[in-house]
């Protein structure tokens, strides 16, 4: 792969990033704030935003640079596109019971819900993230979806995927903004306490994790081989095609397929077909 | 151009949004708060989200898919890039006056200033703006810079504006957030008043107006025509890219001679080269 070792330290650097932010999140809960618990109170809140952080940005961050791992080009696309959707059902069954957590402490404690703006484009996110997986599963998992339908829907699938990803950042850093002004009183935020400056930086750490992932995704010469074929034009068909896929137990051959088909219907690949992610 | 009146509709509708946002921001510190001044009172304050919006926002949307407006496409690049340096320009300008505000009034009130992750993520943002125009200028607009190092930086310049855009939207939705809750008090923002309803509809605007900005420049198919041939190989050269120019005054020639000379050295002008945004 062209720029192995720049995709390598940028994967890395995104796996640590992601993988810091989860530490930091616990650190904020558990030694600052009240710690973990399901009893309706604080420590419920406080799985909000844990699994917002594990679940909606960073599994979510892994499924959508999975298609990029240059050590699963020999597996099929469809394998590929099982692990792309069992990643971000994860993400959604995490965010789900992060909202559940929230919701709860809310009624506990007589806080209305769904006032903030934060809650508004927060809902609406976890909402069009569960469109996009029905959606995705349906039109590309499943094998009734005709080609010049996969082919119109998905340049929307990953424009919307990378589009939500951003706003869940967004929804985060608005989070981390409300939970500071409420929860720090003595001292208060604008007195910039060790807690304060400690979660302001797990904002900066979601952002440049943010920002590496969707770097990466936008890079074309990272993208699968076999789309960069297509994009010039096919030049490797049949059993050379084959023979890329040969090595992963999993020869599902509907994305060569899809392909072969495309290409008879004269569909523009490049805007409209076959990416899995821009 | 394919698709014309989808791009049509979509640009109108990210401009209707757009003025909609600038609309929203005014009636909120005109009928909402304390109106307009330059007091280092609250006054001098409400220039911040009113001059972000509109420059940092709506002018910095516009700079963005200036490049792809159909009716420029017989106007040099060079044309075009003035007015894309122009308009960041003044969208620059625009967010330093309205940081000045926002220092003034805290100067004023003995609020500590940068302590908020609005401030960090925002600040940083400027910063990296600011370089991003001063290094555009110089490698694109000036004409000393190598063609390789044009062809190097393109794909940074252009995910760096639009991620930068992304976070500036980002940082509008935490300021949102964080003087709902300060300015507040009785009724509080908990409670949903008529304000608070108001200025989350402004917020959702926002991400919406990024959204349609976004997903206008990121279709292949809308880009100049010129990077289109190019991107097939250059099918059209020499009088006929001159012809594609000859209706604009400007008929500086910059852009034809780089895409030429790049050629020659045989650099990836997809992933690498050329392109004005992704």
């Amino acid at each position: 792969m062209e720029g192995y070792w720049l995709f390598l330290a940028l994967l890395v650097s995104a796996l640590l990033l992601g993988f810091l932010s989860v530490i930091f999140v616990l650190v904020w809960v558990l030694h600052y704030r009240e710690g973990l618990a399901w009893d309706g109170r604080a420590a419920e809140f406080n799985w909000h935003p844990v699994l917002m952080i594990t679940g909606f940005v960073f599994v979510q961050g892994i499924a959508i640079v999975v298609y990029r791992l240059p050590w699963t080009r020999k597996c099929s696309k469809f394998l590929m596109k099982l692990i792309h959707a069992g990643l971000n059902t994860i993400a959604l069954t995490l965010a789900i019971i992060s909202l559940v957590a929230v919701f709860d402490f809310h009624n506990t404690a007589k806080i209305p819900n769904m006032y903030s703006l934060h809650s508004w484009i927060g809902l609406i996110a976890v909402i069009l993230y569960s469109l996009q997986l029905v959606l995705g599963f349906v039109v590309f998992l499943l094998p009734f979806a005709p080609i010049y339908l996969r082919a119109k829907i998905m340049p929307i699938h990953v424009y919307s995927g990378l589009f939500l990803f951003g706003t869940v950042i967004a929804t985060v850093l608005m989070g981390i903004t409300e939970k500071l002004i409420f929860a720090l009183k003595a001292p208060a935020y604008k007195d910039s306490p060790e807690e304060a400056v400690f979660v302001n930086t797990l904002g900066v750490l979601v952002v440049v994790f943010g920002g590496i992932v969707l770097w990466i995704v936008t890079r074309p010469r990272w993208k699968r081989p076999l789309e960069i074929q297509q994009k010039s034009g096919g030049k490797r068909e049949g059993n050379e095609e084959g023979a890329t896929m040969k090595d992963c137990k999993d020869t599902e051959k509907s994305n060569l397929e899809f392909s072969r088909e495309a290409r008879k219907q004269n569909l523009n690949l490049d805007d409209a077909g076959q990416r899995s992610t821009m």
